[in-house]
């Protein structure tokens, strides 16, 4: 039986993680609301009871809901056995899709610095300076401790040779990077191999070079969380 | 064997989460930063090596070392079996410790809405706006999430009868909106009455009761994540 994935359908947001992960390891998902719309995902996730998602991305396995991408992929991972078989591995590779899961909030907020629920042209003086410091100290710290992790590995992945959940994400920040700060990736090239060594081997894998191909891959828009603006990218 | 606790000695912060939920199921641990000082915590930090922490907390357990607040407590959980016993009910319980440690970021966002790096003077204009949004929209939004959950059991904790690392953690964000938000949340009383029952019942733990009388609880204070500046609290 297929797992259902629940995300707004016009963005590729935090529910790519989920997609990425998916369509590399070949595992069966329905992305409803795209089969349906944003109103039905909306409807579906008011109607649940006891404990729910706080927000999408969610999945629905059976009796199974569960919400936060970085625990929706280490559960895939552990069901599909895609992990390293180790606990205390795993409990690594968990640790690290948490730290991507808040570097992708402070990618947000550098455009949503003040409030999530308002536009960014009313946030752009704040969001401005949000996105300098951004630049000169989130991006490297960040950067610089999975850059870390990966070459400790001593291969390719941040496990070795076999990629894993925290691989595709790595893979989709970068991405991501690239198209909300091109100027600033550009000037710092090199400064994180073993991230831009990922990033190029990704793609490889070969189930995931068929969907990256494919229509169902929604590109990076000023709707989502990667989003460009040429005056938060300042050299 | 006890477990290490690494954390910056001088405010509660998110070590607290650990603290209260190792005090209340009566795990040992060793407060390294406490018994030493903020130079040990970063020195034994920098010296680690493969997937290291991004930042405190983290523990050491033999030779497994966790960062990130919601994975440790649920690591913690598991291995002293204080937990749900079914996978279902406890993959609830660790997202809703990711949505507590989610919500923890949005308040330390609140001080520091431009950059972390930098003094609170120096971003105070953007963060008068951050908390007056934070107070109109976002706290209703997770207050009402995490009462949602708890109203859920049917009892006095999440879990019904029997509390877990949750209840501990939402007494704690309780304890530390009333410290940083009196007048807000005086005004708010009653909108999450179930959350409130979480707040009167964990200090009745009785272990946890000894451990907020003693010295060891530190104080909310401001250079933690937990602030009272009357400017943000403004109705």
């Amino acid at each position: 039986m297929s797992v259902q994935l629940w995300y707004w359908p016009q963005i590729p947001g935090r529910g790519e993680f989920v997609r990425l992960f998916c369509e590399a390891g070949e595992i069966a998902y329905e992305d409803m609301a795209r089969e349906q719309d944003a109103d039905a995902l909306v409807e579906h996730m008011h109607a649940m009871e006891g404990i729910r998602p706080f927000a999408p991305p969610y999945i629905v396995d059976g009796d199974i809901c569960i919400g936060q991408t970085a625990l929706i992929l280490q559960y895939l991972s552990d069901k599909e056995g895609l992990g390293s078989g180790e606990m205390e591995v795993d409990l690594g590779l968990f640790q690290l899709q948490i730290d991507i899961a808040d570097f992708v909030e402070e990618v947000h907020s550098t455009h949503h610095p003040v409030a999530s629920g308002q536009y960014y042209a009313d946030q752009m003086e704040a969001a401005y300076e949000k996105a300098h410091d951004f630049r000169a100290n989130r991006i490297p710290k960040y950067l610089i401790h999975f850059d870390n992790a990966v070459a400790s590995s001593g291969g390719l992945f941040v496990l070795g040779q076999q990629w894993t959940h925290v691989d595709t994400s790595l893979f989709h920040i970068m991405e991501g990077l690239d198209y909300a700060f091109p100027n600033y990736m550009k000037s710092m090239q090199g400064s994180w191999p073993h991230l831009e060594g990922v990033q190029a081997m990704v793609p490889e894998i070969e189930p995931l070079a068929d969907y990256l191909a494919s229509e169902h891959r929604i590109e990076f828009n000023e709707n989502g969380i990667f989003r460009h603006y040429d005056e938060l990218d300042e050299q």
